[in-house]
């Protein structure tokens, strides 16, 4: 039987899960699809996802890889791991991949979206999917704020303790603020992230916004690699990973 | 005291509720709202909402008057309720309206939308906000056929038996049909609208999709004035009263 190595695309509503990775005691979006995979694949099956997300943390796309030796059709697998899925998590695309493709480490760059809801007044229809910042937001402002982020930097002022790597160099390759109505948007897209990095920025952003800290303040934050200098980690309810990278051809 | 007639406008996320009307035994959006205008204007006071919706449906604008003697700022009304009010529901303005506004007979038109997902996958952020259709619609041959509801007819083929009304004719200013990525909208304005009436509309243009109903058969529908002649009845969870069209000044 020939082994083949599958990637998955999935999207899913966080607001249920303690987050991506598997942990005793509280259900996650891995474990959850290892059950569905179980399901389908008749064995429990080891999944490596792309990022480990934060509980509350959504996904507009994910991305996840497993071997099997199953004989099922590709294009077959989303609607088979569908139907054992609950609601809030969905898988759209299945492709074979090389063997040697691993959903975390052969991501090129990963894009992420933080939503805010600019606005005294509560939407209803956003209630777990977006922060609420109910004084008025200056998008372009937070823009002009928000390329010190552009480029090859020590991103360690904007980690949290916690995270597992030592190296805690990036590039981020785009950085954008902006308004869609009563909403407002953060878009960054990095070779990598550091634990709560995006939420670290959506934080210091914000606390520009309300005064707390000056403009013109990121490249000194980031030059002092101190997180206490950066801003508050803002919620994870409006945090969608957005889309993720990979440099491959498919083997199918 | 000066009795004042305050006109409120609310959204709400309708999946928790059996509808806008109170009725024993199930929470209403009614009883919810009047629970919040108790707490804030000290007594149990008579609503007037602009129209019935139905269990699982959703409304981006919604319009209620009610009658206070209270001093309260106008413009403090969607605070002080929204402080009391659950997430899904969320009061965004308040107006001080003529003595005779009537939230139902006031109004000049309604405006609705249906959603439609239209992929053979589930998106998650959609979970009760939107019908899933898993094959693919020609949107731009459903927007010719709902060009047929547009003008002044007897719509008693596209009432549900259980309204209330005798008089079956409205005037339909707007139909369309149109496409944004994934998501196929069906958008309907009127005078008024029958019981039912936008679900068996998109019930029927789904059918003239799926190749249940011939196209064209709309116009021979509207003059059969028989309900059984009509497509099926949509889900309520795609439909969102959109806009109300009102005709007056404010006091204030």
């Amino acid at each position: 039987m020939m082994m083949r190595n599958l990637l998955l695309y999935l999207r899913y509503d966080g607001s249920a899960y303690h987050g991506w990775q598997v942990q005793e005691n509280a259900v996650t979006v891995q474990q959850t699809l290892q059950d569905a995979i179980e399901a389908v694949f008749g064995a429990r099956l080891p999944v490596t996802g792309c990022s480990r997300t934060d509980a509350g943390v959504h996904a507009r796309t994910f991305c996840v890889n497993f071997r099997t030796d199953s004989a099922i059709a590709c294009e077959r697998v989303p609607y088979a791991l569908n139907a054992h899925l609950p609601d809030d998590i969905g898988v759209y695309a299945c492709r074979v991949v090389p063997d040697d493709f691993h959903a975390r480490y052969s991501c090129v760059s990963k894009r992420y979206v933080y939503v805010i809801r600019n606005s005294p007044f509560r939407d209803p229809f956003a209630v777990g999917r977006a922060t609420t910042v109910p004084f008025p937001l200056d998008e372009n402002m937070l823009h002009r704020q928000a390329q010190a982020f552009l480029g090859t930097h020590d991103f360690a002022a904007f980690a949290a303790a916690g995270g597992s790597v030592e190296d805690t160099v990036r590039t981020v390759s785009d950085a954008c603020v902006r308004r869609e109505g009563e909403t407002v948007l953060f878009e960054v897209q990095a070779d990598g992230f550091l634990y709560h990095m995006v939420r670290i920025m959506v934080g210091t952003l914000l606390d520009i916004a309300s005064g707390k800290l000056p403009q013109g303040c990121i490249p000194q934050i980031l030059a002092s690699l101190d997180r206490s200098r950066a801003g508050v980690t803002a919620p994870p309810q409006g945090l969608y990973l957005q889309s993720v990278q990979y440099d491959f051809r498919d083997v199918e």
